[in-house]
């Protein structure tokens, strides 16, 4: 999420979610923290422009229209994809949604937005020229530079060099892939991998792809028709943006082409294809669901081929290896880059990112999406390309850069506040704190002591209750709960003053670290009455 | 881990730990499950031979000379590198230690076994060939085919020629880059790696690389000498390694190359080099303190330059680019591949892995050390250089393969058993089950209530006590925690029969459910006196 601000006037460029990293557990996702701008007064928002659909874009859309309450635009896929989650969200009939095409104008007050196609991994994607009465803005959004794009439309390089020859004050560039030397190959490398897979493949071919790599669909449904295959899909998700975009013409797929699953497995297995999703290997998606044994449409057999049409999100890399492992241990071949060629990034390499800044020539540069490495490293590649140090402005979230009237940029104040945490329906109402318990908590486990005594004498009622989990299971743990029993009893009927309860918890970490070397959490409710 | 056995005589080769992967929580790092072997009666222990000193060969040592108690065997280098652990662990003087130099036969009661030469990424590395009564095998190690390794010293192509001449039953070979095409880059590309690095640096280098990496520091060593710098070293295991391998003849440093950090910090920046550890990111290592601005013995300043000299092993990406964005965060530039490539694999790439299988022209295939991917990705490529596919074994750990006298190869059962987790000084009393108690603690917390009622009329004698962690905070954790008072305190006047316990923890369940859509574990004490 990128805001432009003019005055009291906003433009927001994006809505995308974060997901979490391994360590943070239990969280579902991850949104910018914008509250800090959402809490000023007068705010007049001109607009929320979406330049694709993918969730890095569009996954906090139902928080930022509630927050900024201003009219959404983005090209028809795009919108499609939009108003699956905002129905989901139950606020579609709250929002302005407005469809535009590519190469189209936008005027929102005082920024005039010129839409340009650029490629990416998805169909139409757009970048942005704002024009405002400071100077011309351009936010590049995702893309690479696709000479053969699979939809025969390729980044727009004659309005690129239109900006420039109107003179780019700052240009907000994809650093998703500037460690990356040379240039992301099209995704037509794609058609000849599937070709030599499908060519030697005598039994069933299974593809698990994003369900929004509505390119990679079409690419499926091609391969399959030449090699005279149907398409079975599996996964409502991916169903459902097969038909929205068939529908609005992004997918073209021959009549007849697409069989329900239940038909696909009594045909012969060299006549069926099944697309699904979960290339990711979340544990709940289809794919993972296939590589466990719990898939109820219908389970991998000796002889299949397995596609893995994606490539890990970084951190994700663990989990997809589990599962292409499980899928061998079924008795799938499990095709994946870089045994074939079966998925490219859609993200700019150096050499594309060195031809954006040169065809734009921007006065300052400013390199947005990715981690800081990766700005580092696309500062770097700039100032190759004649920018001076001093233009270009590596910052993290939440920075604000002020551009004037009289060319210049001045990096402002970080602004307090950082990601915002999504777990379940609560947004923002826990922080790290609770994050480091849940380590704490899944480190050594817990144990749980509960007993009852007399306020006088110290008198145990009650046999002290000792309740393990996810600390210890096996031989042992009878004969260490006996013996935390017998410690916990001791201390409860000795008299020397002092909180029973910490005494207990004090002995029984003691007790488990001499005993284990591990400290789990310990909670002791100890009752008088 | 690999055994060979033949009637009640006993060959182990390697005794290797695997890190956890980062879902395995609270684990230290996990060991084969040999358990099932150490627990039959008569063997005899002909000996354990170390191929080389890497973790993943020798990091369950004292676990396996406990068990089976025999004659260990390795080269100096690694021979020093397992003299640290088993002092650590209070068993040196307990083994029997058996130092042998590459090209060494060894007579270990019906196995005559053969060691040879092997380029890796650390010193003094072997492969073994095993003359048994049924035949010849061929055992890798961990081995890559360098020309123009750092040491001079090549891998022994006419040893593996020779046994080809000899006949061999089985080769048992590294499957690690299996799905890596081409050949892995020798490790003498890392200098002139570093010399580029080296000659545009003004201020500090900070190398960091594995503690057991000894032909990296002495590339350093030979990159710092040729621009003037000195070289301090933090970090204990690596003053360690460092101090042995030039006692033992590995390392050759020019006399006052190295000083001590505190002198290096008063020098000017631009003649010192300092060597780190904890290139994975580890939490407590030197380079995760220095990143996070907790390392005592120095500070990041701006001009600094870290060259991470390792790669992330699989699971320890996301780790490593924490630490590497925020060195950048303190000013330094960091220096990682595939920006230079500062490191390279020491594993053989395809082209190495099929010139092994020529060379060696086994009767049969078993691809060991690798994921299932890597064994089926290697038995392919064992396909392609004329092996046929009945005669190669994809297995995984635990699986007893039989060969006998008349040439046959049989895949027996798979023992019972997969791995041992150790954690703290537990080792193998908890299963997964602990491990899936630890995922469920940390995803959502813990909710505990502690009451005191009486037995008879449900009289509430303690106002009910909820205690969280890891569930929530911020504004909505009182209220709620009111909530749930009023709901247990509910429950419990009630008079309906049935386990007050599992009643509150049923409230309680919805309650938070219906609140913050999420579930965390409850526990109930509930008290009747």
């Amino acid at each position: 999420m990128t805001a432009f601000r003019y005055g009291n006037d906003l433009l927001i460029v994006d809505a995308g979610l974060m997901f979490p990293e391994n360590d943070m557990l239990g969280i579902d996702y991850i949104i910018p923290d914008f509250r800090h701008l959402a809490a000023q007064r007068n705010l007049n928002v001109r607009g929320i422009v979406i330049t694709h659909g993918h969730e890095d874009h569009t996954g906090a859309i139902q928080h930022v229209v509630t927050a900024f309450n201003g009219p959404i635009y983005a090209t028809s896929l795009t919108a499609g994809l939009l108003e699956v989650k905002l129905r989901q969200a139950r606020l579609l009939d709250q929002v302005s949604m407005n469809v535009f095409k590519a190469g189209d104008k936008l005027n929102l007050g005082p920024f005039q937005v010129e839409t340009f196609h650029v490629c990416h991994s998805i169909p139409d994607c757009v970048g942005l020229g704002i024009q405002t009465p400071v100077g011309l803005f351009v936010h590049t959004g995702d893309f690479k530079f696709d000479n053969t794009p699979v939809d025969g439309w390729p980044t727009d390089f004659a309005k690129l060099a239109e900006f420039a020859g109107r003179g780019v004050m700052a240009l907000f560039s994809d650093s998703t892939n500037a460690d990356r030397p040379g240039w992301t190959p099209s995704e037509s490398v794609i058609d000849q991998a599937f070709d030599r897979v499908f060519q030697g493949a005598d039994g069933r071919i299974i593809v698990s792809t994003f369900a929004s790599l509505i390119s990679r669909v079409q690419q499926v449904a091609w391969v399959s028709e030449r090699y005279h295959r149907k398409i079975a899909i599996v996964g409502t998700s991916m169903q459902d943006n097969i038909r929205m975009a068939v529908n609005r013409g992004y997918l073209e797929l021959p009549p007849n082409l697409i069989v329900p699953i239940d038909e696909a497995k009594k045909m012969p297995n060299h006549e069926v294809t099944i697309i699904v999703t979960g290339a990711q290997g979340e544990p709940s998606a289809v794919l993972n669901r296939l590589a466990t044994g719990r898939l109820n449409h219908f389970a991998i057999q000796q002889g299949d081929t397995v596609i893995l049409s994606a490539h890990a999100i970084p951190g994700n890399e663990e989990t997809v290896h589990r599962t292409v492992n499980r899928l061998f241990q079924r008795g799938a071949q499990v095709i994946y880059d870089p045994i074939e060629p079966v998925h490219v990034s859609g993200h700019a390499s150096q050499e594309e990112q060195r031809l954006m800044l040169s065809l734009v020539r921007p006065k300052h540069f400013v390199p947005i999406h990715g981690e800081l490495r990766h700005l580092n490293q696309h500062s770097k590649l700039a100032q190759q390309v004649g920018i001076p140090r001093e233009r270009i402005a590596v910052v993290e979230n939440g920075t604000e850069l002020i551009f004037k009237s009289d060319g210049t940029m001045t990096i402002g104040e970080r602004i307090p506040g950082g990601y915002v945490f999504v777990d379940g329906s609560s947004v923002g109402d826990f922080g790290p704190a609770v994050i480091r318990e849940r380590e704490e908590l899944g480190r050594d486990g817990v144990v749980m002591v509960n007993a009852v005594i007399t306020a006088e004498g110290g008198h145990v009622l009650h046999e002290p209750e000792i309740v393990m989990r996810g600390f210890m299971d096996g031989a042992g743990r009878d004969a260490l709960i006996d013996s935390a029993i017998q410690t916990v009893r001791r201390i409860l009927t000795q008299h020397n003053g002092g909180r029973k309860s910490d005494q207990v918890k004090d002995a029984l970490s003691r007790l488990f670290y001499n005993e284990t070397r591990r400290r789990p959490m310990i909670f002791a409710f100890i009752n008088e009455v």
